[in-house]
């Protein structure tokens, strides 16, 4: 049976989603506390990778299951198990034919900026801190451009292995709760870092560093090194996959 | 002069608020980092306790300076020196007669509680985790006979040195956001532990352990023993202190 789950973890101490040989990471930890209650080691196909402290509130997995299982039983022994920082919130039954990464349709992405000149005490794993001022009307101004299809190159990780850079952007938009500015972006997929290569780049235009046009024509350039630098991943968050 | 300061700490790693023997607190490592700016020792006087492990978004307290300061130089001395889980939000200068404890008129304080059949992974250390449903109806109508002012004896700490247990509340409500059930309570002041003890018996009577008609006999009774338990420090926020 394929067995998909959904999971939320805090990324500070992790190395991000996927298995490397140093350091631990969450694809790891989920591999081993699954085969503690199954005993069966599984490989967890996750919707994608998450970077080296970055959070999910809803990231997908599935993995294939060599016999029945009570859900109830194996969520509640999953959650015993795994460490407190990352919880399994659903798990479910899916076709064969269910496959996290191929099978996703979108994501969802959210940047929080803390924009005060102090740093927050409560949040602080939680948010980049930004001190000076932004214009955000100026950053609303400049999102426009992202949406549709577009080579994202100018946004791309120089590491990224993807075949190319064309994505769709689905939505974005960027909205101020107190003082958090939230940026929301979903789209059929993303390159590695380009969440934050956006932001980080947007941050610029609300610094008043980069005009919403100049932005444009970043992101025509495709061309990394125009763009501004990669916001830290403590702000990021994978909020949800969509199938 | 007299300063006031506008504090925002995570309780996580701290035993409370006030100076003692063992273990580090808020008000130590306050003024020792004032110390370490101005060069002399001061005695800072906090709005009042907070217990291990509480938050505040918004703790008042006052000292007495031998001498003029710029007051933004000060605020980033102090933010730069003082760790990262204490921030001093807003530094002002004061009158003589300001007296962070005895000049307040009102505490607000906000208790969360993560409603929800597993633990969260990010908001773990800003809630008490309760697995069972909770009838927030039911919280609500038990709720308003606190409102007013009462001998609050039955939600008294057995260690709480108060000269009595007269208190008046100024409002108090629960709401919920999401798996968050938000519980905020105005008064002028507070007894030890008395926000924890309300809040762990009104679990009782969201889960339909105590009605409540049987919570307003409870507050009648002046009794301790009669409550529920103390909910956990971790999900209490002393939110702001009014003058």
């Amino acid at each position: 049976m394929n067995v998909k789950l959904t999971i939320e973890y805090e990324g500070t101490h992790y190395h991000g989603w996927q298995i490397q040989p140093n350091g631990k990471t969450i694809q790891e930890v989920l591999e081993l506390a699954i085969e503690r209650i199954i005993g069966v080691r599984v490989r967890v196909n996750g919707s994608g990778r998450t970077d080296a402290g970055v959070h999910a509130l809803g990231q997908v997995a599935n993995f294939s299951c060599p016999r029945q299982l009570d859900f109830w039983k194996l969520q509640k022994g999953l959650n015993a198990v795994l460490p407190e920082d990352i919880v399994v919130r659903e798990l479910e039954s899916v076709s064969e034919s269910f496959d996290a990464r191929r099978s996703g349709r979108s994501r969802v992405y959210q940047y929080r900026i803390w924009n005060d000149p102090w740093p927050s005490a409560l949040f602080r794993r939680f948010c980049w801190h930004v001190r000076e001022p932004l214009e955000i009307s100026a950053i609303q101004d400049a999102i426009r451009v992202l949406e549709g299809e577009h080579d994202f190159a100018s946004f791309q990780a120089s590491g990224c292995d993807a075949a190319h850079a064309t994505r769709e952007v689905y939505r974005n938009s960027l909205s101020r709760e107190g003082e958090f500015l939230i940026y929301t972006i979903e789209a059929n997929a993303f390159l590695r870092h380009m969440v934050r290569n956006i932001v980080g780049t947007l941050v610029e235009v609300g610094r008043g560093e980069r005009t919403a046009s100049q932005f444009a024509e970043l992101l025509q350039a495709r061309d990394r090194t125009k763009a501004g630098p990669t916001a830290p991943a403590q702000g990021l968050f994978l909020m949800e996959v969509k199938y």
